[in-house]
């Protein structure tokens, strides 16, 4: 009878978040913060592994960074001045269960050893099974275990060459930070596709997924970490390597459409920025004659704004969003008529009343809620609404760690926009071109050969193996099943 | 360790939310969602009961509506085809305990009797000494049980003339909603300070503060309910009263400035509407040269859209609001610089750097928060902050139902205009004048002798007695602290 | 699907155990301890409220004591130098629910006042309707709470005087402990049916329902307080009332059988020393050739000693108790044969194989136990088994404060032994004669016109009038159903 | 603040309790009971794997079965026809986490495999440590998990054959049982140190570590598994292998006079009946004059059963339990004197008052409860105090699987019984003699070469080496601190 936000359902979710520091001396408070700061990134469950250089001391749990890190005795049990932290969002349709929350954590020969992860390997299964069958047991479903198997059958002595044994053989796409003892190691795939920034606080130095998690603690931004980049921060220091032969930079742009906070600065441009010239260019692409443009909150507020810069039309905030949505409540039955919308939106009725109305949103997935917000602002007066997407059609799903549903379940993947706009019932509707999204995002034009992003989910274009092909991002289950304990 | 989120604590805060329906078969269900829909007047507790003709049931819990009514296991406990619900926000500094959670029952000699109260008694603390002298038993601090001794002991035999009884000894602010075996009444006090709402759902009557909370169920909205009125909705039908001899409309004018939702309609005019219109009103007055209007969210946007429109100045989101905050965290040490409202705020520092911005907020209460936002825009690169503020200087305490700092805290009360510029240091600020604000709200002046709205809170002039003097909104306490049960 | 143990369900059971203690720096922690000594007397709730001279502190929950009182941090949320206790048991059928946990507080004009009370009230229903009409408003379904509103509504000045004033209006059994402010009060109804002892540890007196509460602190036994006796303890010394007019001793004899734990030493006599002369009185009256004599355990034990050396047959224990019964287990299915005793009990097979067992026990209420550890005796190999009970057959309901099964349930009312003998399926029957049980107590004969005892859940003499005729125990039930809250 | 109950503390402890069932359609609920019955066998946390042919499923936790596996709830979580269950008590002064918690379950390359053990392995740790420098990853301090890594990495096909690869690597004592998808396997060590019987419920056969877990179901016992022998029960029928070279039958002699139930067989002798030879052994051997025969409850009923018949002197209950001790309590303080015992233990002042009294109890550890016990039943009255001890004085820890304290804590191993009787001030101390008790167990004498039992805790003859010599049953930590997750 309980069901997660319907709305959440009709948007793409990052899996995760991560962030590490060291050499400081509120090492886990600092991390929760960061933590809080990337909970976008993952809301299903939260983690943090410190070291005090002797022992590390683990909290971990299911729900928000605050339901979990918000107490002086949880930040207490957490000693030492280095640590890590994930926030995690599960698999589509797959509650998280305790055991595949991260860090996950692992005792080899020479010691501890704490990872955190963000991505997904498109070789992990066929990996895992081998690794099973020289003995070794698995403890979760989480692709992100294959790696501390691989460290702890490599022959290599030192952990660092343990990690590249690891990373050589893995294929996808991952931001990692891994802590020992002594270190703490951040490490980027060949393609870059997860984001990961060096800061500093007080000469602690800081790996984080985007610079909003430096923001919040008043840490300064240094660098982006390079793609195929693994950097190695002791307390003397911070050494970089690279040791993957082939690296090219095809940044996830699905981060600059959603997924990144605004105030972030990605790769070196404004994330805020990007979506307001996006939308900028989605009018010069599709505009239409119309009195107001009104922002899908609160993700198309960007796009929105710009829209109606370079339109010259009106914005205004025709639909009002409730911050009290809980992460369940009860099921919509009959006698509550869209309800899923309305527990976190409302129609504002004296703002749309006989205008025709723009409504500007980042993305069209399943297409399900866009029906029943065209047909709230109808309901509340709209004399025509007009669809304006801040992206192309979504059509291909994401292995490399983003949470897509099926390409059966993509609307753009069934119908042309044509029939789209039928199926949301609107006057009309038009996404941004990909050429567009190229030319918002600074480039003449995408170079096909070679493209400067990874845009698998609009184009099909795959820029790493998908060994585990047909398994996409679901790895074998363990055959147990744990309801508690 | 654990403080609730020190931005909260520079707002006022209306006390309470409620919501009542009769006659439909869903009521307890629907009347969480109402709750929910109410949730911005009251997040600290909830509680629902409802009666099933025979029996009444009773639900209630600190924390937000979906924490308490989310599961169906909850709403099947709450059976029977009328019920009342309440969300309540603690008076300042106290935290609240389940005792002071409502809607309050009693069992009297004709039957039960469940109440839930927005507003606050200026006269409950000298009643209930009296009550208690003459052998009445207190079991909370609530004002609002004094309502329910006084029924008990009257010596009419009607329910309701026993609550006109009541009603008619009390002084303060009011809307009350009463459910008894067989009826559901709803009342506001003789000036109508606080809203109170008559709606209609497949036949089945609905009472609630404001609109939003019958458009969250696709209920059609009828009327307000008038000061001073007294409605009573059995299964056959309504029925009026107006027992009460003077009635003056003195309606909350801080209800548009901040308490109502944007999206309800509350006394006729769209609390959209009116927030852009002092926008417009406070640009007209006090508007200043500037290259971008920046909202502090999100109270501030609709005013701040109001403004730029009028001042012809761009607007746009200098502050990105992070919406996973949760009600606790850990406290700020010196090691983290900002903390309070960085964990609920960021500066857009692409959006900022080198400009002139006007912040727009809604009102200034201690100014703590506003000297913060306005610093971290600083550190962002803003070249000039003007802060213009959507509300008179607020100046005096509320008695009727706000929680409000005591006047030594209130900064507009200790400062002048410029003191209060260089105490937040912006380069300039400027509040909206109580001639304006009437403007903006369709009156061409207020009305001195019998101003149209309650606005003592800026003008100190109190149209209900203040009858427990000094004592504000405390009431005596029970010489009995209860940690658990 | 979850059942108390059932073998619990075929004992009677005393509704509460009482602790009270003043001018002591540890009073809530020896409360805690109290009370745990008197937990036999009451399993299903536990409270505690103490006063440090100003205001006072409660704690109340479901469980046992040491669930609710075993951390240091409950007991220093008790602050003060005099605190009272309770533990309850729940009336029949009905779970307790935590507003009928006591201590139960009022606030009365002069101050606060919490009552603990063991025993039943017999005209409560009919005082209740009447306080209802005058305007008290009740909170529990509890008898106790009558004594709160006539205290309320006495207008006698003095506490004390107001107690006095109340219990003269009330019929029933009560051993009953107050706490003000300055004063702990104890008091015993005219009748003397429920036990209360004063004792003394370091120079702070304490009243507790028994010795054992006094054991368990190394505290020293002072007396008795008699039937109708008032003590009025105050850091300056205790004083003692005897208000009520026509006193007489009639001591529930049950206490000795059953109820006591048998280390107490109540009204001058040791409760294992009665249980060893009933037994050893059974034997005489209705010895029978046998090769063993076995307890039921517990509570049969004294009683089997006793009849052992007096029958000269061995004492062996044919019947093994398990210690870690939890109050709740899965529901017996029909695979699961006899589930019910074997939670509890195994029989000893080893000792019973071919013997001729007397098996004694305190007493037969439903039957349903009996008869299935016979059953369980027999499977265990005994040759013969002969039941002999130590007390008379239960043939009425007790309405003076111990939870007895409606008259219809009692399998003494509705058979002769011969029939008792054949539901149970022992080869012999016998119960003491009510003659026996009154010589084994010290009497030469039971004084019929004024019986010693109050023995009427034997005999039907009811030593106090039953207003509330055909109600019983049961009082009215609020209208208002909590699950929570 | 908190301790567990002082008593305990004095006591040894066995480790562990196993049940398993297949084939039966309530195998969760029955291996709930089952684990019930053995709950003295460990009451620190308990765990249930089933199976339902493809898939296992898991509930674990802390504290008693009845705490865990109450309600339905849970039980239909564990689905399927066969399952295992664990009782666990944590080794000495550490507290068990639930990564501790049995049965632990493995993914292995052909499916899954869940463990139970009860014992000790003597050289764990020496094959962890080359087990994880091989690459194994371990999740837990559990000696057990070394088997499930030694399965993992056989070379072996058949799991069966794996187990027998493992169990012929390790040394120890163990009784196990393991669960995959289509077997229940049952082993005991070639030594047999720990029990493990087999028996039947409607045809499903059960394995369990004592009698009183077959019939609390009503299940009927079949035989002992036998010293080094393996059964493997399918659904087809039940194998014994018999793989190890060496068997001997050394089963571990203090199960008798303390570990297992009283209602037990093990080994073809009944618990009860051994007790009561023991006291009479000891009668013979150390007899006093004396007025009563008192047990220290309970374990020291039979033995004191069986003295007084021999000595011809009453027994009689001196000592009270209190059974609602629960686990934690508040720590005694100095105001509160002899709690400890207290909180369990009352004297019956007037069995004792004026008696020369013979206490019997089952052992003296470190004598700590002893000497509270003896001056508490001194304090009570009693003339002379006589102290007759069930076993021979325990001088050396046990290596095999139940938790002593090191050999300095233990009181026979610093002090000669003249001493011993000083340090507890009794007027005369005896043990009964190694003879003695070899006598009472039916042998003529002890085999000096090869002893019937171990008792190497009475004469330091260890039958299995100690490889992990001066570790004990301390495995090297993980050096990761979990509080939660």
């Amino acid at each position: 009878m309980m069901t997660t936000n319907p709305l959440d359902d009709d948007k793409l979710h990052e899996e995760c978040g991560i962030f590490g520091i060291v050499g400081h001396g509120d090492s886990a408070a600092h991390t929760a913060l960061g933590l809080h700061a990337l909970q976008h990134r993952g809301q299903e469950a939260a983690g943090i592994v410190s070291c005090d250089g002797r022992l590390f001391h683990s909290q971990r749990g299911l729900g928000h960074v605050s339901d979990n890190f918000g107490s002086q005795a949880v930040i207490d049990a957490l000693p030492g001045d280095s640590a890590i932290g994930h926030v995690r969002y599960a698999t589509s349709g797959k509650k998280t269960i305790m055991r595949n929350v991260q860090p996950i954590f692992a005792e080899l020969s020479f010691g501890g050893v704490a990872i955190a992860h963000n991505g997904n390997l498109t070789n992990a299964k066929t990996l895992r099974r081998d690794l099973v069958r020289r003995g070794c047991i698995f403890q979760s479903e989480m692709d992100t275990e294959v790696i501390t198997h691989l460290m702890a059958t490599s022959r290599q002595a030192d952990v660092v060459d343990r990690l590249i044994d690891a990373l050589t053989a893995i294929d996808g796409a991952y931001a990692l930070l891994m802590l020992t003892e002594g270190k703490l190691v951040g490490a980027r795939d060949p393609y870059g596709v997860r984001p990961l920034v060096l800061g500093t606080l007080d000469g602690a130095p800081i790996l984080a997924s985007e610079t909003c998690a430096l923001d919040i603690l008043g840490a300064t931004f240094i660098r982006d970490i390079e793609p195929g980049e693994i950097v190695i921060i002791t307390r003397e220091g911070i050494r970089s390597l690279k040791p993957f032969r082939n690296t090219q930079d095809r940044f996830c742009i699905f981060e600059y459409i959603y997924f990144a906070r605004p105030d972030s600065v990605v790769e070196g441009s404004s994330v805020y920025e990007a979506r307001k010239r996006i939308g900028a260019e989605l009018a010069r692409e599709s505009g239409t004659p119309a009195d107001l443009v009104v922002p899908v909150p609160d993700s198309g507020v960007p796009a929105a704004i710009g829209y109606a810069i370079e339109a010259g039309v009106p914005f205004d905030l025709g639909i009002i969003r409730n911050h009290y949505v809980g992460r369940t409540f009860i099921e919509p039955t009959d006698n509550i008529r869209h309800l899923g919308v309305k527990l976190k939106h409302n129609a504002n009725r004296a703002v749309l009343t006989g205008k025709r109305v723009v409504l500007v949103d980042d993305s069209i997935v399943r297409g399900t809620t866009s029906r029943k917000i065209v047909q709230m602002v109808r309901e509340a007066g709209a004399r025509e609404v007009h669809m304006r997407i801040a992206s192309p059609p979504t059509t291909y799903s994401c292995f490399y760690g983003v949470d897509t549903p099926q390409r059966k379940d993509l609307l753009a993947a069934r119908l042309d926009v044509e029939a789209m706009a039928r199926e949301i019932q609107v006057d009309s509707l038009a996404f941004i071109s990909i050429g567009g999204l190229y030319r918002a995002m600074g480039h003449e034009k995408r170079n096909d050969e070679m493209p400067q992003f990874c845009d698998a989910c609009f184009t099909g274009a795959y820029p790493i193996p998908l060994t585990d092909q047909n398994g996409g991002n679901e790895l074998e289950q363990l055959s147990l099943l744990v309801s508690n304990g």
